[in-house]
């Protein structure tokens, strides 16, 4: 198939997902979105790389699915709702177009779950890595996305699920629990590059300090790992003192003044992962 | 530096050029967008790879500008004019921080010279080539953006500028030009993979042939390119009858019935470029 054939065979395999603000999808120069009136949208893009968020073994449906996963896990962060995406797949030497047409069918399968349409996108080869670029669009009620400012000091925090799970399992982004916490939440972000590294971000932002008491850690996984490891995909959020606490979340720990992260009375030093840094930088040893 | 010192400074870089509609820009998990009521959004994503769209050699401001007049191009193609892009970055061994830093340099020039403020994005690190994604959201006034369908037979088929010319120029999208088509053009589209082929699409989307008398060659170019040769990113329109011409642009023929597209009574094969195809193949021979 060229180029045209594949666009066509992807159009049709999208099109059983509609949306009647979609007013143009996929075959012209752009997508053509008409927003709902009253909602703020969401934006994020996030690639996925061979050899660094999956491997090449890694069955593309899953790839696919995982892909899009990632996005949306920043979308349910900040309390919003899918929306719409766009696709710009570079295809590698390991991969080929069957490769490609599974691809998509994992990616289309999470997206009618999730309610969010294949709007445009982009097919390319490259002599190297297979690579994905997926930007998400997410709705939210005007004013009310969820930010990483605004915890305050007292606040509970709580993580979604269990953290340190090996980074090829499927990734559930939690958009439910993302849209109960727009009525709640003080703070809220995904866990993407480790909660040492996160939290501390959710704490500069907020201008406080955190105290962490205990981490859920997922079954066969280490202390060590629910607390450096990245990939987990799970929300980092705080809530009011006196919250009721919410389903499938755990408290770990309390918002303090100051600027230090503790974890059981000691420092929790940042070894998250530094997407920029070189492989042999302190931080990036997982 | 490393990822977060990097990202502030390209945030400090962005600050300059604000918009309202834009709630929340770099450093959240999302960036935030208020829609103007009334306002269809068009939403475009195109890569920029090094080898393929730039070569190693370019200077990284032309590199960066490039990057966004891509995407800019096909904003500027459905009459939409720019409000705010997110940009992927992943820098391969051939480019260091400076490159990175003149890279966004670069591209903030133009979208200061376009207003379209930078809302986000991503930074990563390849072993391989250097690459740059750019997502770009537009506006037009609601259900008045250009399609390629809408080509009527009779129709006068115009470009802008001259073709053929070298691919390391700089581009300069032609957003003006597609605002003022909005009012008058039948359809339009943005020639990145040369005429023969844009055209094909074009009038397949309108369901008509074409006639083709004349093509605007560039200085120091060849009828051949001019033709044939992609990364043009002039705009490709048709104008219903009697409409009178626009400056900067020129007629190269005329809409007919059928699915011919036709140069001097010839024929016209679509040679443009594939991005899919292997370069073996015959459309890809430049």
């Amino acid at each position: 198939m060229n180029e045209i054939e594949l666009v066509e065979w992807i159009r049709k395999q999208a099109a059983s997902l509609k949306r009647p603000e979609l007013v143009l999808g996929i075959g012209d120069d752009c997508a053509i979105w008409h927003p709902h009136p009253g909602e703020d949208l969401l934006f994020k893009t996030d690639p996925l790389i061979e050899g660094v968020h999956f491997s090449s073994a890694m069955p593309a449906a899953a790839a696919g699915a995982r892909a899009l996963a990632r996005s949306l896990s920043d979308i349910a962060a900040m309390g919003g709702e899918p929306r719409f995406c766009l696709v710009s797949l570079t295809l590698g030497p390991h991969h080929d177009e069957a490769w490609l047409k599974y691809f998509f069918l994992g990616l289309l399968k999470l997206a009618r779950r999730t309610n969010t349409v294949l709007a445009g996108g982009d097919l390319s080869r490259s002599k190297h890595e297979t690579r994905a670029e997926v930007m998400v669009c997410g709705g939210v009620p005007r004013r009310r996305a969820l930010y990483r400012e605004g915890a305050g000091v007292g606040d509970g925090i709580f993580v979604s699920g269990r953290l340190g799970r090996a980074w090829d399992r499927p990734i559930q982004p939690r958009i439910a629990l993302g849209v109960q916490l727009r009525d709640v939440a003080s703070s809220c972000m995904d866990l993407s590059d480790g909660l040492s590294l996160d939290l501390l971000r959710l704490c500069k932002a907020s201008r406080v300090g955190a105290k962490i008491t205990r981490v859920p850690i997922a079954k066969g996984s280490t202390l060590e790992r629910a607390l450096h490891g990245g990939e987990d995909y799970e929300l980092l959020f705080t809530l009011p003192p006196g919250s009721r606490p919410l389903p499938g979340t755990s408290r770990i720990g309390t918002i303090v003044q100051g600027d230090a992260v503790e974890f059981k009375g000691k420092p929790l030093a940042p070894r998250g992962y530094d997407h920029f840094a070189t492989s042999e930088s302190p931080s990036n040893k997982k």
